[in-house]
């Protein structure tokens, strides 16, 4: 798993190398820029059969695509979102989702006011209707930008229409509470926490100070 | 800098379980909890001096006070964030930063229908006023939540008032950008990447397919 944990963010790298137009890139250099040692990536490329020359570095374009293989980005994954809070509507506005392997096809939201509004050519439209939707068009993943209070129902509700992935903002985590019916209905639970990342910043620039 | 990783995830789980009233918990338990082997949570809190007593468990209260520590959630930080769109919004409205170790002191923006409203009882502020402020009240981290174009100079500019850290959530690699610059003010940088965890979660619904 630690593997798969680096992998996005090896991608995330090439795929900004591949628009700077750069065309290989030594394990060295990529080390730096990740700040790993170049035998940990050798190691981690090797763990997937391997995709360098010794001596010649990486091709960047084949890497790129390689790891992006791996990771499914090309397999015409669905995503909805549920939510168009703040948060919600930071990642309808600026967020490419078809960048990172899923095509957005709905957005919902319950306030009047929202609904029928469009944010970058998408509709929202009213959760009523969220039932009769998933049937229809089976949507992969749904992002949870919903308010804390409802997500646990909200994920359940998701679980039980098929939905085999949940990207959770909500500040919450589901695979705590929901443990066993998200295991029963085979639901992926990925949590985004933004506090891991303020502590350790937290923590670096303590550790800078001494 | 892999056990620094984990300090977050440990706190937040401790955080959880100290709030709801628990006690004491194997490190078995906490394993489960954290898709960790309770080997590796002994190995990475005898990094740290060990916390635990063979038998015993783990102490919650004593745990998450120590492993706060470590992280340095007591050392009174304080922080200002610049860019109240969406995200800048969002993290004003419902993020606890007391509680991940910085007290919020301000916020900037540069519209004027913005400047002098409030969020939770922060009076958003001109960012022109930002240079006197941080000569003045010298804040350890910015939040960036300015748009990608502006980052970078924003990051200089912050960079060359002093601050330490900045919780970059502007979606572009400063450390990429301007590594030499942010290396000579001795600026800490930590970046937010959304698109991580989606890559991720990608993954793991097409592994849990196969």
């Amino acid at each position: 798993m630690a593997v798969v944990r680096r992998l996005p963010r090896y991608y995330r790298y090439l795929d900004d190398l591949y628009h700077a137009g750069v065309l290989r890139i030594s394990s060295k250099l990529l080390a730096e820029r990740m700040d790993l040692t170049a035998s940990q990536i050798r190691q981690d490329f090797n763990n997937f059969g391997g995709f360098g020359q010794q001596g010649y570095g990486y091709n960047v374009e084949h890497l790129r695509r390689e790891i992006g293989s791996i990771l499914g980005l090309n397999n015409n994954h669905t995503a909805i979102l549920i939510g168009v809070g703040n948060i919600g509507h930071a990642l309808l506005a600026n967020f490419t989702f078809e960048r990172h392997g899923f095509t957005l096809t709905a957005a919902f939201d319950t306030k009047p006011e929202l609904i029928g509004t469009q944010i970058r050519g998408l509709t929202i439209l009213d959760v009523a209707g969220l039932d009769d939707f998933c049937k229809d068009k089976t949507p992969d993943i749904a992002v949870l930008t919903v308010p804390r209070s409802v997500a646990p129902s909200m994920a359940s509700r998701l679980a039980l229409l098929g939905v085999r992935g949940l990207w959770n903002f909500a500040n919450i985590d589901l695979d705590t509470q929901l443990h066993g019916e998200m295991a029963r209905q085979k639901v992926t639970v990925e949590n985004v926490h933004f506090s891991d990342s303020l502590m350790t910043l937290c923590y670096r620039i303590g550790a800078k100070k001494d």
